[in-house]
């Protein structure tokens, strides 16, 4: 499944790279460069959530240093459509890369409640396209098509380069009854195909799933019911960009008399945003608040929040915890509208207990069908790859084994399986009219956030959290003369999160015990500190099969 | 769904207690308590491992202190299966708790071998039983009923009490093609039903689940198909306790050819006791050598391995990082048969990457049948209250919410309302001639082991280990002369876990500087201490956002 080797291009101008960045296990899916001729074309700026052992870790973001180097030769940044892992990178690539962004309606008012949030929204220069619109930008010819997805406005990008067609499908499926009304667009897709593409880059990730993915309108057959038996206030979590799923609950609450509250303030901002586009057809101050959530008759609420992941501080997270001003009660269904993401299973399965446990009837995907994926499964995949024909394929948006999977569905539609590339974050492959070959690699990727820090988090930091997350730490502090080596101050012992501070009392008094001993034996020296941290080790695995990390202080006074 | 609060039983001696132990989110699971006229019987012993937020704990007890208060009392333990969450605590029970162990043959052998690695098989005083047994113990007389489940010679067990018969099921489905081709004990389960049964207490995990739970048989046509198809070597992950699925490898690897290896110690360790107690019929030296399973042509190697979570030491993950004698190639295919526990999806994920990554073909439970559940679903949770035709039902073995779900079917089944409990570990339900109530509480329920420790891993450490995990620490260390407040030595900072080292260099020379201003302005008071800490708390997440756990020491000289 690699690289057909073809001879190199005479002239280093005629080559066309594509270069996926970001993402840590999901690849392409935060950023795509295209690059011909020294200009480059970003398409999407998003972050990603960490993994359980990045500990520590708020967000992850494209090593973007390949674009930073080359940033006045970016000629334009564009956004497939509003979501965070398409999105959310922008407050950390603008201030390095000032080009032009190009985003629909409504992933442009997503974009800009973000960069709001962070004081950025003077530096950006938005343009608001269609996906009618053609851009010309440096070499780069940039058409849009409609796709349908859990948002609205989201369009996938094609790419007329001198080498050839690039198609990017964005996050999409083919969705029959889409909420805006609005299907992929096929026609164009074909037109496409039959223009002749060199390659397609395609959404995998559910390409685990067989058949097609259901359409939005499959979940709504639920929801009626629910709504119509439901003897109390209703709650829907979701993510705050699914403004489709918003808008399903307010036709509903219209149907069953019910008002609408939003909880959880990212989704306040983007439904307000999203209504002051039109994208909702909400009043202002037709929103209920807190007080006449918890006091309004409750079949006449229905509310929609965050925390359908189990977000530790998400609102639905801390009302199932008690720990908000609205009182989960009997009576209350919740509504968990949204997939897990892996990793978050535990999260939200605890939040799901803690709400029956106060009382709620939680309604969620394991149950009935509350949610559907935004994805095309491998049907979608197929008819996708029937209507482009692409030469070349390469799957993005996906972990590793869904690039697999989805390029394994590709060789079936009769692409050989040498004109497949199945590549990882920073991995570059390169056009040219002879052919397609691998790149060298720019990047292995990723760069960890954490509080303001970008990129300070690195291997030696979480190395080192791990090594505290598992058995904590303890410091031995010992002042001695620095002439004579006698011990003027110490042994004294700081330990956190190794033993339970009572229970170790008698432990810390032998292991000062042990230090003195060394310090006895031996003359200070810039081996001493060593000594003592060897000695420690040894001592406390044996009393408790544990290895908290030891720093041993040698003060010279 | 509470209590329904009948008069006292006139003497206290004619009140049956039913007791759960053990288990985070998971109840009743790991321990049964009945008592009755200050006599107990202990159905089970198993352990738990942490949920992802216990940092750097192998795993959970039950809190036996309920029992080893009264440890001359309790009349036996008997085990009814011999998987981890039911045997797994035995080697913590047994030095508190001397009574007789009552087990099936393979049970007993799997618990041997897990006292055996422990150093503790001298102290306990096994009794073999089977499905047919009856057994006086103290005031209980105690029966068995044969269940289908992942794992052979399963027993549930019926109690005759003073008050009434109890009924547990184990973990327990209604299979129509058990590997072993013994059934559920219909009859045995209708019999108890005739007699009356005071209470059911019924294995609840798949109460998501709607219909029956597939047969074991189910998955022998995809793997069939695996072993006709697969070019190279097989590997096949599972549970090391799941000796159903070895029997079924076993088979397959006879009828095509090949020859059966064993990785992963306590894979082998069970799977060579269940042959040598005639439950597998293996020879000996007729498994594979690890070089035999690299050396041999690969269409003759079909190997069982430990993994299928994603244990971070297990065989597989070692395989998959390149991390072990055996080396994963092109060709190989590896089947992951196991549910993925929740919480364990990540590491799975990231094993199958990985396995891709090195060319293996890897078939899991999303993409085809390669595992089905032990344990039954919704329509065997109504057959078995059909059969049991309980009077009070306490739904077990599941986590709140599937105790919520099971409780409904219960309902639905003609149980009222108020004679089922749902109740968490450590609630005691009391029966009387007269009725039911809940008791008062024993325990909070659960106990973490880590390393040699037991139970001296509580809230203060873990809220340490989450800090830690999460910012890291730094230690100021100033000393002083305690008469004239003169600084004698430092400030020295420490800190691990916060920043990039290299990056904190400036941070940590600014943070000095601060602590000498401090040191300057004020004498060395027991406040002085408190201080540093607050002006390098601020100092720092000013800077960086973060809050690194923060210790000042001040050495008096």
């Amino acid at each position: 499944m690699q690289d057909s080797f073809d001879t190199l291009a005479s002239s280093p101008e005629q080559v066309l790279r594509i270069i996926p960045l970001g993402g840590v296990g999901e690849i392409g899916k935060n950023m795509m460069v295209l690059e011909y001729d020294g200009q480059l074309l970003v398409i999407d700026a998003g972050l990603m959530f960490p993994e359980s052992d990045m500990l520590g870790v708020d967000l992850i973001i494209p090593d973007i240093e390949y674009l930073a180097q080359r940033a006045d030769r970016v000629v334009g940044i564009v956004l497939t459509h509003g979501h965070e892992d398409h999105i959310g990178a922008l407050p950390y690539l603008l201030p390095a890369v000032d080009a032009p962004v190009y985003a629909t309606r409504l992933t442009r008012g997503l974009a800009e409640v973000k960069l709001r949030q962070r004081g950025l929204l003077g530096q950006a220069r938005f343009h608001t396209i269609t996906a009618d619109d053609v851009l010309q930008l440096g070499p780069f010819t940039v058409e849009f098509f409609h796709v349908c997805h859990s948002i609205p406005d989201t369009v996938g990008v094609a790419v007329t380069t001198p080498v050839g067609l690039v198609v990017h499908t964005s996050d999409y499926k083919f969705d029959q009854h889409p909420v805006d009304g609005r299907l992929t667009d096929y026609a164009k897709l074909q037109a496409l195909g039959e223009r002749g593409v060199l390659v397609l880059l395609s959404d995998s990730t559910n390409a685990e799933v067989a058949g097609f993915t259901p359409s939005e309108r499959e979940i709504e057959a639920t929801f009626e019911r629910i709504f119509s038996e439901a003897p109390g206030r209703i709650f829907v979590a979701t993510f705050a960009s699914n403004i489709s799923r918003v808008m399903q609950v307010l036709r509903l609450a219209r149907r069953f008399g019910r008002r609408l509250g939003l909880v959880g303030r990212s989704m306040r901002d983007n439904v307000r945003m999203a209504a002051s586009l039109g994208y909702l057809d909400l009043a202002p101050g037709e929103l209920l608040s807190v007080e006449e959530i918890e006091t309004l008759p409750d079949r006449e609420v229905v509310v929609v929040c965050t925390g359908s992941q189990g977000e530790p501080t998400s609102a639905l997270v801390r009302m199932s915890l008690e720990d908000h001003r609205i009182n989960i009660r009997p009576g209350d269904t919740v509504i968990l509208s949204a997939q897990p993401i892996p990793g978050n299973e535990e999260l939200i399965n605890r939040t799901i207990d803690n709400l029956f446990r106060l009382g709620a009837d939680v309604r969620y995907s394991e149950l009935e069908a509350v949610h559907v994926s935004g994805h095309g499964s491998r049907e979608d995949h197929k008819l996708m790859i029937n209507l482009v024909r692409p030469k070349y394929f390469i799957p993005i948006h996906g972990e590793y084994r869904h690039l697999v999977l989805h390029s394994r569905t590709a060789e079936a539609m009769g692409i050989p399986r040498e004109r497949i590339f199945v590549i990882e974050s920073g991995q570059v492959v390169e056009f040219t009219a002879d052919g397609a070959r691998l790149g060298e690699q720019v990047t292995e990727g990723h760069v960890l956030v954490d509080g303001l820090g970008v990129g300070d988090v690195g291997h030696v930091v979480l190395r080192d959290r791990r090594h505290l997350a598992n058995d904590g730490f303890v410091v031995a502090i010992v002042g001695v003369d620095a002439q004579t080596g006698d011990v003027l101050a110490g042994p004294e012992i700081l330990s956190r999160g190794f033993v339970y501070p009572g229970s170790g009392n008698g432990l810390f008094q032998a292991a000062r015990e042990r230090i003195s001993e060394t310090l006895r034996r031996e003359a200070p020296s810039s081996a001493l500190a060593n000594m003592i941290k060897e000695e420690l080790s040894e001592f406390f695995y044996k009393e408790t099969r544990r290895r908290p990390m030891i720093l041993p202080v040698v003060l010279e006074l």
